[in-house]
């Protein structure tokens, strides 16, 4: 295990220094306009990982769910999320807790982007897709219909 | 373990709903002007606690150590902090991570307070705080000697 540096500044607003800013996931059309940084990983010891995803004007995140949970605390922009059966507005610093299996999406407001920190376990499950009925359940709601791109 | 909420919006800005602002530790003499708020915690999931820190202008956290690791990230005002051997300029979203048995304080500028996020793990060990010959250690380094409070 490599001994993390003490600090990580910021090249600019939202890049931090010594990593990388990277795709989201591979693109799949399940997504739009989302980047990532990994902020902390195994090196700092919390067997977690701290991550940075930021979605562009009008972009949105995978719509998914998995066993692992999310930690995530807006800090850019706005925008809102569905987290398990509701749609949230998210503004800077409001805290967004994705429970096992909950399904969740995020997306930016349609003239600012939205950033978020997401802090997940290192051992974890991947994400998987709705399937017809799943979608047909969670469109039974007219706001979820509404909001969920897939 | 009881089911979290899915939200945690403010209250007013950096005051989250459905939690208490308290006092950083018992009173001890060894910080000053220093609140804290427990944001996320073992009903999570992902064996850690995110709490968030808020440091008065001209205040300052404990200096100390412990086994356990911290990941902190800068969300508001101004500071620096002491980590290990060196003192760091913070500023909104700079990350910082303690290590494991580093020294660390962390001091807000004079006319700002300096608000953070701190990851640790549930299960982790009491901080200690430094001796007689410790403080003499990290005192042969001017710029720590003219840093730190006891």
């Amino acid at each position: 295990m490599r001994s993390p540096p003490t600090h990580r500044g910021q090249s600019a607003p939202f890049v931090w220094e010594g990593g990388e800013v990277r795709a989201y996931k591979e693109q799949d059309g399940t997504f739009r306009s989302v980047t990532r940084q990994e902020l902390t990983g195994e090196e700092h010891g919390q067997g977690t990982s701290l991550r940075y995803f930021e979605v562009g004007p009008g972009g949105h995140t995978t719509l998914e769910r998995h066993e692992h949970t999310h930690v995530v605390v807006a800090i850019r922009g706005s925008g809102s999320a569905l987290v398990v059966d509701r749609v949230l507005p998210l503004a800077p610093h409001d805290i967004v807790f994705v429970p096992s299996w909950g399904w969740h999406q995020f997306r930016a407001a349609r003239d600012e982007p939205l950033g978020f920190l997401c802090a997940v376990v290192l051992d974890r499950d991947r994400p998987v897709l709705p399937r017809a009925e799943d979608l047909a359940v969670l469109r039974r709601d007219p706001v979820i219909a509404a909001f969920i791109r897939v």
